[in-house]
């Protein structure tokens, strides 16, 4: 993704489209018609399918050989799937950047880590994740890994949607995060990366927990 | 990708290209134009433009805005960024399937083990990388996680170019195979999670430092 080179047609019906998947607008298996959102958007055939090829690489939707793609299933299993490899690879980076950063780079991270813990609190949980994938996008320059920064950019929206659901479902639940984000503090500061797989573990594991009540109470 | 449907277009573009980007005819940071590509195969260019993102999916190209694709740069630091997140993925495979193998699931890997170790001594690389390569196809079924599956397969051909680049300037180098593939079977059928990170540290980075020499050597 580009924020200086204004979005390609491709982009912005992939975020269309992964919108209505966050949103819970477009259901699991659900399938999506390349003619239909030619139709709906006015666009050229050719975009919709490079569109669903983002949405693919994002694991928001499945393409099936000849019968074209659906809405990827967020099911008990997939959500823990999920939160299994982003759980991986969170530790990774924030390994990475207790070990890298340097002189001040650290400061804008330790105030939106504060903006954070402000928000947290509050009912708009769409406004703290937007916060959160912010920070996140603040911490990989500091890891100095691009296809580590590319895997997980491509699974924010798969984890985003997972929130979504949660949100909907289940109250509020600042006091986690705001832990989480100490302690994360610490261990990057430090430069403890003993500390780090722990202290990930166990709020991706809670948040994970929201996730999987969320999908009962939905069935 | 499916085994049992043809491939599309795209992806049979996306193979051909591959390969020129895996064994070297085309390097790194070329330029690769939509419209050459789509008068040398006679394909339509809405399928050259979905292989380009195939590509750039599984870490062979850059596509920049307005300025089209390249050929992803492999140099030391991209290297290392790329091995970095192959460890602590493979890290993640090798324990999902030391916990979660059931009855007889591990003796068909058991015995492609046996044959890798085999042909680990063997001048013939290529074969070598496919049978590994293969190993990994068996095991992901037993990890039971679809996306660490999507991600590892992603990567796959950019680890396939970079071992093909050792191979063309490095000796043969059997020995370090054998002791991780060892190793390895150990920790998975004993379901000694514990040991798993220290053997699949040791041999991808002594496979990164081959890399790296390989690197230096081109220059």
């Amino acid at each position: 993704m580009s924020f200086t080179a204004p979005q390609s047609m491709a982009e912005q019906i992939a975020a269309y489209l992964a919108q209505q998947i966050i949103d819970g607008s477009l259901v699991s298996k659900q399938r999506i018609q390349e003619l239909k959102v030619v139709a709906e958007l006015d666009v050229s055939r050719g975009s919709v399918r490079e569109a669903l090829l983002l949405l693919e690489q994002r694991h928001l939707i499945e393409i099936l050989p000849r019968r074209g793609a659906m809405v990827a299933e967020l099911s008990a299993e997939s959500a823990t799937s999920l939160f299994e490899v982003f759980n991986t690879l969170l530790i990774r980076l924030v390994i990475l950047v207790a070990e890298r950063w340097q002189d001040d780079e650290l400061e804008p991270l330790i105030l939106q880590i504060g903006e954070i813990q402000k928000i947290a609190q509050q009912a708009d949980r769409s406004h703290f994740m937007k916060q959160v994938f912010h920070l996140l996008d603040m911490a990989y320059p500091l890891a100095r890994n691009k296809i580590l920064e590319e895997i997980l950019v491509d699974l924010q929206p798969a984890i985003h949607r997972c929130y979504a659901l949660a949100q909907r479902f289940q109250p509020n639940d600042g006091e986690a995060a705001i832990n989480f984000f100490a302690g994360l503090l610490q261990a990057v500061t430090t430069r403890n990366t003993v500390k780090v797989p722990a202290v990930v573990d166990s709020y991706i594991s809670h948040e994970l927990d929201l996730v999987l009540a969320a999908l009962k109470q939905e069935q």
